[in-house]
């Protein structure tokens, strides 16, 4: 495809910078509680080499629920398909349901996106690793090739002191047999993992393996088969935007993933990479000028997967 | 891509056709319950013209909730995007949360696939159609090429006969106001949608407009845009295959959509469309070897959108 | 006992009479919604004979829900114990889980007086009797020793026309198997039985043999054994008041049933019987000043079962 | 009521013993798991002073749930009617719907005797209490006259090494506000309360003065008001038993409560109450034994509120 990107994104960011923004906050943490909510970035990333960005594309933030998909890569690696023998890969419908189902169908999460699934991917990692906490991070650190790459301890901490609702899911999986390790050890790592720190360069930059079938794009080292990266990527569509999963593929059309932090990074296989970062929450809890940005690139670029 | 699509799904169909078959027929209605099970066709077209079947490709057989793309279809072409105020697009959960998630949502169907969904769509057809049966029946007409196609009477006088829990449904969504018309016309007429044959080389090129952008590909008519044709992709992606819509993009990754006749359509965007019938169903209520086939189809052509 | 009722009854009413009431009435259909709002009736009969009635005590309303009592009694006087094979007796916590639980439970509503319940016994009824319809009013009349009373044609018809969600109801347990004959004649005869009009007294006297272990006062026929009577009052206990029927239980401490008209008939076993009627109602379906007639009758008495 | 107790028990007692007993022992904890499940015992106190027990009435065993109504005894007595704005008075339906029904009353449960509910009125005990530990057990051995009453540590900290379900439940009501306290500390205090042990003789004497408007019958002490006692009493005839509540108020008739040691204690406002212990539990995880020993008595005493 020979297409003017720079100017598509262009047109996109323009188009969403000046949009008045009903979105509100992550409160549940001082510490997402206290961003500036003007903040507006969005980064792309071409497997051609091709890298581009706008706005506060360089600036740091909690990626949050978007670093579920890497922890899911890695516990697919190790694991295999045996994986999925504990996760479903169904989405979710809504959290009316969530604990329903977890006991109807004996612990076993819809999907590796939501919290219990993530939950459930953490306790293999901390099952399968001398020490998930740190293993993990390198295993980002190298794949991002970021090696300062670190989690936010006071993120984790105030999650940590909050996290009463995560607390209780944690424990009523292992109720039902599907958390092996402790508890408030699998709890320790979850927040961890969600506490990285990304900006929207870097998290396109490290999502691009995906793009690329699996392949490490600086150092075309394979990380995961090219099967496994197209499953992440179905999952990512099915099950990577909470409940408003359906609407990012009605409107944007592209695998993806959010965070409550206010990121979204989605991809086009075998193309590229985009990133997007606005603070602001719609009531879904999905950036609102990050899903904005997206549609409006969607619809001037026309490049969908569908 | 130049793909020999003919030995692919040679391969696949033998690969899948002795497979020991644990699914069981459809048996809510004699007309389901008395096909003859061991049945198995597939058809491949290819928007270039190139076109090819195996095995019962061309016994036809009730498409049932293959119908509902179509009559969305018709009247997101009549209605535009406000269709989306009176329907969801987001998948449904299972079916333990429909009906609470209907009254909490004020009758808002969770998708226009789920019947909820598609008893709305019917009633906007009967509402903006003077004679929805017959007109639906055209369009459906002239968009196969098919001008002797025709609505089973027999199958369609059974399930009212039987559909207790469709007349449940339709009454249920009225008393919360998104039914304009009579439940019973409603319902006959959904009912009458659901009751079209078709064979596989008729399913496949009946659905190369979805993979075509819209434009119905034996003489070029635009029958939708392509921006709606891409938002019906994604929707039969994330809601085409009730409660196995996530495992069947994890595994197959192609849109498509299944009916309980035991027919399964799927297209790769801008290529081509595949038809699968066999009348057993697994336990979701897909077909067994018709989900089978297009698994081991996507495994050997690794063409899938992800 | 030695206490003075009537004195009791006065002060409690005089406490009753002026409060402000927030309450509002049943709009779903004219007939109900088109009530003087203002009335405001009570009736006490003594098993001794005494009997006292204040306000509006002598004019008919519509009875609703309490004839669910009445025809619960007729059929369980035919039927016997083996009622309880197609109706369960537990109370039925909200209705979120009604839909969900007649799934789960093949069809078996959680008690009789939830609309489920009360179909199930409707269908018991048109199978066993020739004519539910006449028959059912005969025993009715008979019980009350008033020779005229009749359904309303005109509140039936209002029923018969707006009951969406009941037509759903009837089908989905027809659709799970609960329910023999045709929905539409279930129905009818549901409506019917909740037609019937009363006024405070011909109730409070009507259901005195429930008080009078299940003996019809009047003429000492027993109607039904004292152990169903018994178990009749622990259903209205547990479950009649929907979800107030714990708090009618802990604030008035006696078995009774109320009905979306407004009325309410509540009785202490071995002693009396009360009825109460004011058609506005509070957000629970349950009438305002009755319930709070109620309370205080039973803060001056000390009268409760418990 | 000149009625020959004794008589009508021991011919329960000999109709129960033999019974065939398909119940299974509580599993979930060694301790319970490990009791010897042929044991069975019974025992009746008057309020006029006539006392008499068969069977293995004066073997202790784990009262667990049972003593939810003497934590919520001295919680009412100190905090009075605004308790209720932290915990309802309604049947609660069943598991299935109790996690939904907290969120959508903002952590309120649905009664007392259910675990969510007991939570909280643990939560107000460690809120008013120096030592809720010591202060609750000396409450409960005034009221029993044992003052050598002890919590069993082995109990305590086996459901402490196994209540994960529990640790998400208080968790769970945390996040949404009703737990003021640290979720550890009123778990601890939960499971000791839970691990009390009496004999069958020590139950029905404690409970004497809920049959007694409130007052404690050996010292005539007033512990509640004769108001509360009603509603405790109302609370045990809605919720006492479980999703059986209904069940037990159908077939036997009185206010009770059960433990999953086994243990029911049930009494007759102003005249009795009556202990029944045996170890194997119903599905619904009562007494398998202790119902059918209460529903004979009831059968032949004619003695029930109703």
């Amino acid at each position: 495809m020979q297409i003017d990107y720079q100017n598509i994104i262009e047109k996109a960011y323009r188009q969403t910078q000046p949009l008045k923004d009903p979105g509100k906050l992550a409160d549940y943490i001082p510490e997402l509680a206290n961003v500036d909510p003007g903040q507006f970035g969005v980064h792309y990333t071409n497997l051609d080499g091709a890298d581009f960005g706008m706005g506060d594309n360089q600036v740091r933030f909690s990626i949050q629920s978007i670093a579920k998909v890497l922890s899911l890569t890695l516990a697919y690696k190790m694991v295999g398909e045996k994986i999925w023998e504990r996760i479903d890969v169904e989405p979710s419908g809504t959290k009316f349901d969530s604990l329903l189902l977890l006991e109807i169908n004996n612990g076993i999460p819809r999907n590796p996106f939501i919290n219990a699934g993530a939950m459930v991917v953490c306790d293999i990692l901390v099952s399968h690793l001398i020490n998930a906490r740190m293993e993990f991070l390198d295993f980002v650190r190298d794949l991002s090739d970021l090696p300062d790459l670190a989690y936010s301890d006071t993120i984790a901490d105030s999650e940590k002191a909050h996290g009463h609702r995560n607390v209780a899911l944690c424990n009523f999986i292992k109720s039902l047999g599907n958390i092996q390790n402790k508890p408030a050890e699998v709890l320790d790592f979850y927040f961890d993992m969600c506490s990285l720190e990304m900006n929207c360069r870097e998290l396109s930059r490290t999502f691009s393996f995906l793009a690329n079938g699996g392949v490490k794009v600086s150092d075309q080292k394979e990380i995961i088969s090219t099967n496994m990266s197209k499953r992440i990527n179905a999952l990512m569509l099915t099950c990577g935007f909470y409940d408003e999963s359906g609407e990012f593929a009605f409107k944007v059309g592209l695998p993806g993933k959010s965070g409550v932090g206010g990121g979204i990074v989605a991809l086009y296989p075998r193309h590229f990479t985009i990133a997007a970062w606005s603070p602001r929450l719609n009531p879904k809890g999905n950036s609102f000028k990050g899903m904005k940005f997206l549609e409006e690139f969607t619809n001037h670029s026309e490049l969908t997967i569908f």
